[in-house]
């Protein structure tokens, strides 16, 4: 296993920070790696914004649930979706463009994603640790304002960067059996990997919890289905001009 | 620069690939580091189809616009956006779910990138060459047939994976002040710096092409836009349970 797949298989999400800056240079280097990902026909559809001001912070801390690392990190950055800047460009270079559809808006969500997993993965690669705030969606027309983000422009998720003051075991995932398939989705096996799974979770829960937790995947995957969670996103991401034609 | 960011950095899509295949040991192993991605509230909404059939990865080439590497590369995956198995499992549990929101398209899509991507770096550390595939999205609901992809499942990318067989050169980022911004949104500059890019772009064909091709980044976007491009993502997404509600 060379250090780079060692370092991959590593992660864990950080959420307690050692009161340690980054240096700029390293920051930027992290972005620029960020920015070496692929991206759909060269289009580069995000923008990110790196949160300094404290009262910001604090609010987007709060939005996403009280979640304190927002404030603790050494760097937030908020990962936009960002379909302004190449449908601008395409604009001023004279054509009438489209805006606002389906495709766009997976485009754009994804080039975001790949960019953030760049930046996680080199900063990881510097000691450093990350967390993704997926919490940032509680309130996206709030996040919006606070963050001055225009039409066409969506916050996907935050991220902490910082030097970590925790080692978290990393969480098993699911057996490579489930999500790599040959040729056909097929998924007979699945309830019995799943149930597998389960055990496996269980067990690391209650290992890390003194025997006082143990609940399964699919008994945490309930809260997340049992009403419409984040429901404000369609009309949300439509206002914003993201309808999805 | 440590070793893991220059090789982020030194990311290029392979479209030309030796006839060399990955063994299987290794293979696995980039799959598992591509699960160690974050991923959100530990739901893993993903499945990779690897394509062995040579029929369906014809099949596949041609639906994604003729591209060859499809069939050349040494393993060609379908990176799926996999709603099912979260949703099967909260059921299972016990409760009635709630499915085809749009933030849980969003979610799963989210997740799907972040796999996909650690699977690239991954392989490129390994010396192997990615090129995702795009064009997978051209026509989903015929790559779903091929795949026998159940609802709450849709191909999200494609990608290519095998021992290159070319060293292009890495295209050039936009000015990272384009996609970088402190606090909040702020894009007074980007026309300015959009135009320095576009000719950046412009001087990488020529020296690329001997003067021959010297398309600006504005330009190339601009088919891109003209068009509704893959205007059947939303029908087709709605008809398989991503009703986006």
């Amino acid at each position: 296993m060379n250090p780079t797949i060692k370092l991959l298989k590593s992660h864990r999400s950080i959420r307690k920070f050692l009161d340690w800056k980054i240096r700029n240079e390293l920051f930027e280097e992290l972005i620029r790696a960020g920015q070496s990902a692929a991206t759909s026909s060269h289009i580069q559809a995000y923008s990110i914004i790196h949160v300094t001001n404290k009262k910001i912070c604090k609010a987007l801390a709060e939005l996403s649930g009280g979640q304190h690392y927002v404030l603790d990190c050494s760097h937030f950055l908020v990962f936009c979706a960002d379909m302004k800047r190449p449908t601008d460009a395409a604009e001023r270079a004279g054509i009438e463009v489209v805006r606002g559809t389906t495709e766009q808006l997976l485009v754009a969500t994804v080039d975001t994603a790949l960019v953030a997993q760049n930046v996680a993965t080199a900063a990881e690669s510097e000691g450093l640790g990350v967390c993704y705030i997926g919490g940032i969606r509680n309130d996206p027309a709030e996040v919006s304002t606070l963050l001055r983000l225009p039409d066409h422009v969506y916050p996907v998720f935050g991220m902490c960067i910082g030097y970590p003051d925790q080692k978290p075991e990393i969480k098993p995932r699911l057996p490579m059996a489930t999500i790599l398939k040959r040729d056909y989705y097929e998924d007979e096996q699945d309830v019995a990997l799943v149930a597998e799974y389960d055990d496996t979770i269980s067990a690391y829960y209650q290992a890390r919890s003194a025997g006082k937790k143990h609940s399964t995947w699919s008994e945490q995957l309930k809260p997340l289905f049992s009403t419409k969670l984040r429901g404000h996103m369609r009309d949300f991401l439509r206002a914003r001009g993201f309808e999805m034609k």
